[in-house]
């Protein structure tokens, strides 16, 4: 059950019309989990309806074999939540997680990013919490 | 942006049935979800096939109109890995956030569990990273 869960909160990106193309990102996403080497076992994604404050933002998923990749725009900020986070069942996948977040930092070219890294399912002792 | 991210490894659960049992996880989950006030507005799950090592284990999403409910099981330890991830667009979700992952941690039992908890989408500065 040990991974590596990879967070990033993206502002002002400058691939802005990405943010709004659902068959775009979803496309950007399958092909760069497949180009380092992870498998997508399912995605699921919803596109918001435009509101007052500007158009709707996109929400999606990929599911895989090795945990999940999530995504949600934020148009009206150019903004970008990610979360790329592996498991390291049969092989560590670290390397993997790094270089799949740094490509979709590449692909939506944000000018300021907040980044966290949390080390997951490292088997905590009986009684720990 | 802004939101709150909960991390929950399990072990040990105790309700070891469930991690095996695709539709009463998803029931589960959309069932708490509602309960708590949060949307969903998507779902997608994967049942991984039996291996040597013992039976597939379930991986999957709820999007929320808030962000997202993801879970992953390993059977074979009697493991959960839960994020539950929740923006503050329009109100305050942490509350929401708290009571979905402690519905959860009830429903699974664990004897032992290692939680984390991420504030996202923080703003950074100009300059920051």
């Amino acid at each position: 059950m040990n991974g590596l869960h990879l967070t990033a909160d993206l502002y002002d990106c400058g691939n802005s019309a990405l943010l709004l193309d659902q068959p775009a990102l979803a496309a950007l996403c399958e092909a760069e989990v497949a180009r380092v080497g992870l498998s997508a076992v399912s995605h699921c994604w919803h596109a918001f309806p435009a509101s007052p404050a500007g158009p709707g933002g996109i929400t999606g998923v990929v599911l895989l074999a090795e945990s999940h990749l999530a995504i949600h725009t934020w148009p009206e900020r150019a903004g970008v939540t990610l979360d790329v986070y592996v498991c390291n069942f049969g092989a560590d996948n670290s390397l993997r997680a790094e270089r799949l977040l740094q490509a979709l930092l590449a692909a939506f070219a944000p000018r300021r990013q907040q980044c966290q890294r949390l080390q997951r399912g490292t088997q905590p002792e009986p009684g720990g919490a």
